[in-house]
């Protein structure tokens, strides 16, 4: 494959096919054969062998030892004119573009049809939250009526500090851009760009068209206040920049498409969608509500997502009959660690014999088997026994039932066990 | 293809295949060839014709027009024989049978090997949540550390009572068999046999390898009291059934696997999963993590994981080359509806001049437009100015502007609009 740009996404990616011990066994066969950058003299944080480097990106779409490129470099141009050039020589394309894709999709797509090569992108969307191969294949067989999503993690971690922190938005934002969760020039992501190209993605995907950028209705979160996210806690909502694409349900066929900052109500599942994290929710009939969670941004988990459509790619290629990916191809047994030898924590509740020396009785005998303990509370009294409340640290089963063993051993027959359970 | 079985998850799998529309386009071209049954005489909420149906199932598994068999009758036995049967005879399966693999899915799978055929899954584990599919594909480019699930809809919503009413077990669960959230003989949930067959599977995926069942430490929640869920909220976390699997990280490569009730952290991101939702959440490198969240059970959302398969499958039989699931297969526009046909709730806060009837003059301003409301309150003062809250129900987004212009107009220069933001 040839890798089009090697920053952070670019060198997560490297990362991880450099190191396939543990991963999907396909990805031992991937081979990074060009690798194309701005700076032949920068320093790079992966080990790859130098004479791949070039910065004759051109030379890279239409190598013929070429079959997979990997487009990594972001913005409009060059990567447009990249893109098609590869598709022209026959290449299939993994792309974390969104802005290409939404604003050039049409273009892009009708090559790849012609030329009967692939264009996948799924870290387009939600970094490394699985979402593209979803809609295209495992929610296939709904009819989907609304796509919501928290997908722009910049402007969910300035709208989650402005409500914790009640500080408002240029103060949040110029800490985010101090710490590296927002660009010097904010506009993509706090005017909702970033995220109406990534819900013209989903729009396009989940209700099968294509969409025009300009149809977007984009409204950002520069004019949110913290008196508004104030008064939206009083009245049972939080704030969040929502992208939302909706079958409408008066015109039949007709979709809504908009981005802005929107009241949740606050027992709604995206509700609790916090900070940088980003969420999907795909409602559909007959599936009903779906959602998907996790990391929207950042180099390993945008790796993880353009890996995922490499596997794709190489099941494809690299079978001649049998999709590598969906049959079993292990037979061993996995060893499993005995129960005994597990560590946990543990929450014990005891009800014991209302005598001094209780609580130091239960502690001297978890110290004699090396349980260490978080908090050890008397709570209260039932049946004139008195209740005592133990949660531990991480502790060896074995260790800790030796303990149990002791506590109620023949000096102490008045200690009961009401109930045990661990704790995450 | 051939159902074996039109109980709940088989009816609604043969409603979307006759329902196709709207759906994902293969869909058109799946034919049912034969339904097996228990009795040829019971009437069916699904209209299929007769002459498909039989009673004599092993003439299904045989059948040579048949090349796909959809396993929905549950449990060990006639299930099993009838996949191996089917599996000798070339046909690929789609099963929703949980128990089945995790009991017998060494020689199930060693069989469909060897046939060279395809055994798959998704609605084993979490209904419609797609879960086996990213485990296969989108999430291969990780090492997975932990996959943590609450994967059992019944326990989830005995706890789920439990702990919002403050009742006991005994009370809850015979209100959920009367609702028939739970079954007759609650075993296989209550005891957590069912989470442990699904959590086997997911292992099993995740880290590449087979467990036997019998290694799975397994504890149900018949043992969970009111009085330790009252406790785990005073010390910041709720009860629920987690089922986990995990690297060791202590002797490499072994895992752990188990399920039983466990203390969630409050701000851990399953604890706020409640009543039948499931929830899985996967942890890996580099990923980070990822959760799934959705409907465990259920007829329209378990058919849709059937059905994900199905499609899975003749996009690899009905292609010749080019995997109609991966590439774009639209190339029209979507028509938007216009923004100003839109309609959705409202929040405006206004900023008016303290004088007497000025809420009677927004609330017969919005009434004018057709603007139904559902508060308007004065909040509080802010520079003199009252500050006056409103949110609308569903309206039209013209009628909300027309009235906005009515309330600025002439007669009330002194009420301003200092902010709008929709409300989901």
């Amino acid at each position: 494959m040839g890798l089009l740009g090697l920053g952070t996404v670019g060198t997560g990616t490297a990362e991880i096919l450099l190191d396939s011990a543990g991963r999907n066994p396909l990805i031992k066969q991937m081979a990074i054969h060009r690798v194309g950058v701005k700076s032949l003299d920068k320093p790079r944080a992966v080990d790859l062998p130098r004479e791949l480097f070039t910065t004759d990106l051109e030379s890279i779409v239409t190598d013929p030892e070429v079959d997979v490129v990997v487009e990594l470099i972001g913005g409009i141009e060059p990567a447009r004119s990249l893109i098609l050039k590869a598709i022209e020589a026959k290449k299939h394309i993994v792309t974390a573009n969104k802005a290409v894709i939404a604003r050039h999709g049409d273009e892009i797509y009708t090559a790849a049809n012609e030329a009967g090569v692939y264009v996948l992108l799924e870290a387009s969307v939600g970094g490394g939250i699985p979402i593209i191969q979803p809609l295209k294949q495992s929610l296939g067989a709904n009819k989907i009526q609304r796509v919501t999503g928290i997908i722009n993690g910049t402007t969910n971690y300035i709208l989650t500090r402005m409500q914790t922190e009640g500080a408002d938005f240029d103060e949040v934002l110029a800490d985010a851009q101090r710490l590296g969760y927002a660009e010097a020039d904010p506009t993509a992501d706090v005017d909702g760009f970033d995220a109406a190209d990534k819900i013209s993605i989903l729009a396009s995907l989940a209700f099968g068209g294509r969409i025009h950028y300009e149809d977007i209705e984009r409204e950002g979160i520069r004019q949110v206040s913290v008196t508004d996210i104030t008064y939206a806690e009083d009245l049972g909502f939080v704030v969040k920049l929502l992208a939302i694409a909706q079958r409408d349900e008066h015109t039949h066929g007709s979709l809504q498409v908009r981005v802005g900052p929107t009241f949740v109500p606050r027992d709604h599942p995206l509700a609790s969608v916090n900070g940088v994290y980003n969420a999907i929710l795909v409602e559909g009939e007959p599936l009903g509500q779906v959602m998907f969670f996790g990391p929207g941004a950042g180099k390993g988990a945008t790796a993880s997502a353009v890996v995922s459509d490499l596997l794709n790619l190489f099941s494809l290629l690299a079978s001649d009959q049998k999709n590598p990916l969906l049959g079993c191809s292990h037979q061993h047994y996995c060893t499993i660690t005995p129960i005994s030898e597990l560590e946990t924590r543990f929450y014990v509740r005891f009800l014991c014999g209302d005598r001094p020396g209780v609580i130091g009785h239960l502690g001297t005998c978890f110290g004699h088997h090396g349980v260490s303990l978080e908090s050890i509370v008397q709570i209260g009294f039932q049946d004139h026994l008195a209740e005592v409340v133990v949660v531990t640290h991480d502790v060896q089963e074995q260790n800790f039932r030796d303990a149990l063993a002791e506590i109620q051993g023949e000096s102490a027959r008045d200690i009961n066990i009401a109930s045990i359970l661990r704790v995450l």
